[in-house]
């Protein structure tokens, strides 16, 4: 099993003790369902891994973009991390959910007035300001309500996205943050650093997601401690935060690597710490952005096969009742996943075949070449495995379809409760005049 | 001009008539903007030389895919069209429309049991039934109300999307329709011909959307009439209806070839009416199903710039406040557009950009190698043209992003009316529990 959530009882599918094939029966497909107590056990992975490792300051920030619904956040708020907002949506999840948003980072590369009105208006603690516009609109907004914002600036440390593939973010040539080999990072810290309504707490990178190999964060924070002790010298201004952004890699597939996240975290940490001692600097406030690997693991996706194609010299498909409109990840990158027929695990996969959704598009693909059982047929139940981010929340209404409902397993899978209630067909008009 | 509606007046963008920078700032941005005389002018297009080139007994259908909300399906209600639904959601859309629905058409690779018994109770006129186990199911379910309904059959005619690009699904190897080549289409047929709950109406067949040579038509018709004729031959059915699928392409970019679209709807009749006469069939009724070519040149999309990221020796970047939460084309295909700055015609155009969303992602990109007036800045109107379809359709809620307003303009630009209200963060969260 690709996960150890997940088990195998008669040949049935059992995702944190609980027989998918019950869950498919009551709660209808396709079918979001979450592992909560796998989500508590990613948080405190990262909570007692930081402290550990960078002392009672540190903190790591859940990014909601991952997947953003209330009772998730309300579960985030509980293992006390902090939360990372991209948009006015999330924090409003963030405030129905009762979040402490003192405890709130709103990221984003291009924030409009409306936005930051709308974050101030609900307390949000920190803005990571994108560039020198951003922090010019916040401590604009900010002098009208007569405050001082805090602020990070994101800063782009130019890791050469050509020796690290899965690195996209952080390089010079990229639409979010202020790089410093250009100089500009160090303009945009004096800059704010200016301004009457904003306190500069820190800086942000993010070199990228699905890292699996800590050299990443090694090379990134040695740049960004780096420039502090550049900004120490030239401005007199110790940073007393920086936020390295996310995030450790999940495993989708059996080729994936396994991550040990706190040995890795205890890595970075020394390099971290002797970084400081050889630049003089006290050791900053660390934030980190796990997003993915908080949530991934801990979702699944059901679905009930309808059409099994057999087009002899060709190929197989298996349609099922979803698609690229609850999980568009193989439509938009190629992702890779583990699909399985979650009730003959005990059978023989010898039917290779693409698993396609139901959406009218050629390329409404769940994922290609896949085993299942040759005696796979309408109304088996299929499951694809780590669904728990990047799924629910960029589900789309494409075609007109209704989004999924979301379900989490708590206490070992003794509850089941609907956490986001699945869409109707006239919800989707609900927004038509 | 891309589109003869987009017209520029003292350097500002025109869409129908109406100033996009006053439509954006009575609006708000970003903001789908749809030209209903465009619509119908398009429907007319369409109706009128179906009707010359095939009869009375000829219509096209709109694929409701492209774009569906309640006021564009009454328009397609009012210019006499059919429709082509996909799922429950364009159903119910279709039934608030007002729509006649013995002149709906469902399609889809994979429907469900509860998708036939919503469309049947709604009185969806023809099932275009995809594979055999959907007749069986479309037959049972049929059964059980003791009713006759009508279906097509899909059917893949087999035609090489190697020779042709913009081809992908009329292939054998598809996960739509059944092969002729096979053998599976006509298996299917004798099996819906036994069926006492179904009535067969004719066959379907799709070659792809975005089509600009005739000649994909004229061997897809080809195809189909011999099919026609070999089980008039093997089973004396001959099928009334023939349905040619969607659909011309529609001019993106200047370099995009101008359709003239009567002639080529004639070019096509001439060769089916000889085909039929070669094959001594009477002309069955001909469906054609533009979705695309309705609506696309009837789109436009307005954004606001926020950030403009000049990275000297690197890239330009200009970042709005939608993205692929709106337009999701160029992330999934790297779909070409056309890009203006509504506020700024007149001005030479002399910044190569990447024009990016408001995502929290890389590949949020809207259009690479755009060229802007070098004086774009924070605040100016950004327009996006031909984006009626495949746009409203497409969007999601990523990264917790309420999605855009419809504002449909009529009567020559005189009046201005929201047609899809614009969604609030609240609404995000209003299925979470």
């Amino acid at each position: 099993m690709i996960c150890d959530n997940l088990s195998s009882h008669n040949g049935v599918l059992y995702f944190n003790g609980r027989n998918t094939l019950s869950l498919a029966q009551e709660f209808g497909t396709p079918l979001y369902v979450m592992d909560e107590d796998r989500i508590r056990a990613n948080c405190r992975t990262y909570r007692v891994a930081m402290k550990e490792s960078f002392g009672e300051n540190s903190l790591p920030l859940y990014a909601g973009k991952a997947c953003s619904f209330t009772a998730l956040i309300r579960i985030i708020k509980e293992e006390g991390l902090g939360l990372d907002v991209v948009s006015c949506g999330e924090i409003a999840t963030a405030v129905k959910a009762g979040f402490p948003m003192e405890n709130a980072y709103f990221h984003s590369n291009n924030k409009t007035d409306g936005d930051i009105a709308y974050a101030m208006d609900r307390g949000v603690g920190y803005f990571v300001a994108d560039n020198k516009e951003e922090v010019d609109a916040v401590d604009r907004i900010a002098g009208g309500r007569g405050i001082k914002q805090k602020i990070l600036l994101r800063l782009t440390p130019g890791i050469d996205p050509h020796t690290y593939a899965a690195v996209a973010t952080g390089k010079v040539d990229s639409k979010f943050g202020s790089a410093i080999e250009t100089g500009q990072a160090a303009q945009i810290t004096e800059f704010a650093l200016s301004r009457a309504h904003v306190e500069l707490a820190g800086f942000h990178c993010h070199v990228g997601s699905q890292v699996f190999d800590s050299d990443v964060f090694l090379r990134a924070s040695d740049i960004m401690l780096e420039f502090i002790a550049e900004m120490r010298d030239r401005f007199g201004y110790t940073a007393p935060m920086l936020d390295l952004g996310g995030g450790y890699g999940v495993r989708y597939v059996d080729s994936d690597p396994v991550l040990d996240i706190p040995a890795n975290i205890a890595q970075v940490s020394k390099s971290v710490k002797e970084k400081c001692q050889s630049l003089s600097l006290p050791l900053p406030a660390i934030r980190m952005e796990p997003g993915r690997s908080i949530v991934a693991d801990a979702g699944l996706t059901l679905y009930t096969a309808g059409t099994v194609k057999k087009i002899t010299g060709y190929k197989n498909y298996v349609s099922v009742d979803g698609g690229m409109t609850d999980n568009p990840r193989f439509a938009l990158y190629g992702s890779a996943y583990t699909v399985l027929n979650a009730g003959k695990l005990n059978e023989k996969t010898d039917l290779e075949c693409s698993v396609v959704g139901r959406c009218c598009e050629s390329g409404d693909i769940l994922q290609e070449k896949v085993k299942l059982p040759a005696s796979t047929c309408r109304g088996d139940v299929i499951a694809v495995c780590t669904t728990g981010a990047y799924n629910y929340s960029m589900a789309s209404n494409y075609n007109r379809i209704p989004r999924p409902a979301v379900v989490m397993l708590s206490d070992g899978g003794k509850t089941a409760s609907v956490a986001v209630r699945r869409e109707t067909p006239e919800d989707v008009l609900s927004l038509d005049v």
